[in-house]
Parts: C-alpha cells; structure tokens; sequence
C-alpha cells in the first residue's frame, strides 16, 4: 500500500512512524509512505498556505491551490492500476472505526490531507477530498494525529503486518465485543491476586470463564456494541444470568 | 499542568509534542511534560516489562510492577495540593469527547499510562487507573497516539495556550455545531468560485448565513449533535426550511 501524506509538518511523524507497528509495516514494505508539503507548491515569494478568511472572522484560511497541486503531483505518480483514495482530516467528518480501517486497507493507495490553522478552504473539503474523516467528537491542533491514528490502525489490517502471534483477530472490537481481562506474573501483587480457575489447567473451562468476563466487559461498559453482535444461545444464557 | 506519560516508547513522542500546541503550551509553561519509562522500575537483569498471560494464549501482557512503581513515583513528585487523575489509554475504556477535555483540563495533574502488546495485566487496568479512556472504536498498535491526541485536546483547553485570534469557541463542537464553511482567495479557482454573499459587506448577513451553513452542515452530517444542542426560535425557523 501506497500512503501519501500531505502535510505542512512532516517532522511532526518521526517519531510515531519511526516505532511500532507502522515501522515495522514499512520495513516490511508492505507499506511505503510518502510526504508532500503543500509548501512546495506555492509560487509566491513568501510560499503563503493560508489567507485572511472571505468575508471577515478571526483565524487564519488553507489555500485551495497548494492542496490541489499537491494531490495532483501525488496522483501523477501513483501507477494507473492502483484503487485510490483521498482522506481529508476534520472533526466534521465521518467518524471513524474499526470498520472504516478495514474497508480503507483493500485500496492500493491513500493519500492523507492534513489541516491547521482555522480550517480548509471549502472547495479543498468539497472538491479535492473523497472522503471526510473524523476521529472523534474533539477538536486537535491539526490533521496530523488524526492520520497517524488512522494509518497505525489501517496497517494492523494488512495482511503480514502483524505477527501470528499477535493476530489483529483478538482484538477489542475485531469479533465485536470487549476484551477479556488477561493476567500474568506475579500470582499475588500487593494482595491482589490472580483467579484461581486461569491456573486450574481446564482449557474450556478457562475459555467459558473469557467468554463471559468478555461479555460482562461489554455488557457493563459499552452495551451499544452488543446490538450489532450475534450472540449465541449460551452467550444469551450467560447474560441472562448477569443481568439478574 | 504537570503532564506525565508513563510509556515504553518515549521516543514516539517527540515528533508531536516538539511542535504544533502542545510545544506552544510548554514553552509558555502551562503545560510541563515528563516521561517515566517502565522499564526503568524493573529490578531483573532482562528488564523484563512482559511476560506470558496466565491460562495460556497468545501475545504478552504487561507486568504489574513496574507500572505501579512508575505510577508510585511520579505521584511521589506531585505536590500535595494538586489534583491528579491516572489515565489509562484503552479501546474497551470509556469514550473521549470535548466535554471529557474539558473535565480533564480541570485538574492540576494528569498521569497517563500508555501500553503496548496484547494488553494490561488487569490489576493496572482495576486498581491503578482512575480512569480507562477510549479515544474511539478502533484498535491500535499501543496507547501513545490516543494519548497524544488526549494531551493536544486537553492543552488547547487551558487559558493561555490558543492566542486570541484562534480561540477553542469557534471550533467545532465547542458549541455543539459543526462549523460554517470558510473561503480564502482565490475568489474564482478552477471554476469554483466563493459564494458571492461573503462579498456583500453585510456583516449581518454573513453572519446568518455562516449559521444557517454550520446547522445545515450539522444537520446533514451529524444529525445526533443537534440532540443535545439549544435551538432558539430562529435556528428552529431555518432547520424547518432545511428540512422542505
């Protein structure tokens, strides 16, 4: 996967890009990223980005013409074949989720518009993007959070990012329901101990015993998620039980 | 505020907090940001900060220890007269908003413990977090980038940071509506045009059509804000318009 981000603060990714996941993806070159600074593509002697907005207010505006010539410089060398799509960063947008981020995995190419300042001109939101992504109901400084965010969650999807044994497949909200609580060394920590029954070498009975603390999790903490779970006839029983 | 980050990968923070607002607010000294590594409070000769979940599974779980001495000694340095709120970045945690910045900003001390690997040893996650935070329904590789995005949020919050001409109540969701669309020059580029009314020099005028767009805007993309939004009479009048 091609990933292209647009950005006046490309300096600001070194650090997360430069760990994890997202480094790993790209040493794997199952990803390559890509900046452009809208900067480079202004004309003027003062390389200006941004303007007073139309029609008075505080706060400054984003040009429409360094996104353009940045995007179309960016799709100039994306290889015909490629599926591609342009994300535009803005708490506006469409919020984004675990869904979202395997959808955006199938395309071959992802081009990232990241914002400061007051906001984008309307016709760059409009007109350039084909998407508005939000990544909750806050406001940040600038786009580029937001599209670290998305891209460290998008590359976990990719098939031979992570390890067989970190498999994206036990996730919270992979399978649609919270994680179960997980406990390792030592037994007792300052009088708190770990539950007998994860030493009691009963695997199905340790694998109910997940089950229903997932379940307790999601039920007790987030039980919008469970509308859009399928539950199971012993999965219904065990909530059952809770609830009482 | 003191901001302390409890993390394995401080490193990952350095792009980010060295620039943009958060850097704005530490250089004024409204916010001071200290990273405590866990495994600095590992006393084993591996430094070993994970290790094997009880029951058996996949993936590694963090340890206890080195995370309640971490926790142990930053609270050590906080003077007695703050407050201070122990967060903790996870996806099955409650789900960060505006109104959650706002709370946060409150407090005179926020401690963040940022994990990596297949999750908590769940005595962090009960006994040493005040509070588990989501920053939306996806999962990613560890909670360093949800805890920037929390830090940026927060620090745009406090009295200070944002100069006068950007400040936070303009900003989407600071009053519960999306925001007006903004125009900068060009008046005309590539056959967009900015609507002629910003023109007009009627400062009245521009202003209801800023707030008709911005209810337009909300009512079309996220009609959940208006729930929880005070029409008056005339924002009413107009929504009823939007609706023929």
């Amino acid at each position: 996967m091609k990933i292209d981000i647009v950005t006046l603060f490309p300096e600001m990714f070194h650090g997360p890009f430069g760990h994890s996941i997202i480094k790993r993806a790209a040493d794997k070159n199952i990803i390559d990223i890509f900046f452009t600074n809208p900067r480079d593509f202004t004309y003027d002697k003062h390389h200006q980005v941004d303007d007073a907005p139309f029609g008075g207010g505080a706060g400054m505006v984003l040009k429409p013409e360094p996104f353009f010539r940045s995007v179309a410089n960016i799709k100039n060398a994306i290889p015909p074949k490629f599926t591609s799509r342009v994300l535009l960063m803005c708490p506006g947008g469409q919020t984004f989720s675990q869904e979202k981020a395997r959808q955006l995995s199938q395309y071959d190419s992802l081009i990232f518009i990241c914002g400061h300042y007051e906001g984008f001109d309307n016709r760059i939101t409009e007109k350039l993007a084909d998407e508005i992504i939000s990544i909750g109901d806050y406001v940040l400084t600038g786009g580029e959070l937001a599209c670290m965010v998305i891209v460290d969650a998008v590359s976990r999807m990719l098939p031979g990012v992570l390890g067989s044994k970190e498999s994206a497949s036990t996730d919270s909200f992979y399978n649609g329901l919270l994680e179960h609580p997980q406990y390792t060394r030592p037994r007792e920590y300052k009088k708190m101990p770990v539950p007998d029954i994860l030493f009691s070498g009963d695997h199905s009975k340790i694998a109910l015993w997940r089950k229903s603390k997932a379940l307790e999790e999601t039920f007790s903490k987030r039980p919008d998620l469970l509308a859009d779970y399928p539950l199971t006839k012993d999965e219904i029983a065990l909530l059952e039980k809770m609830k009482k």
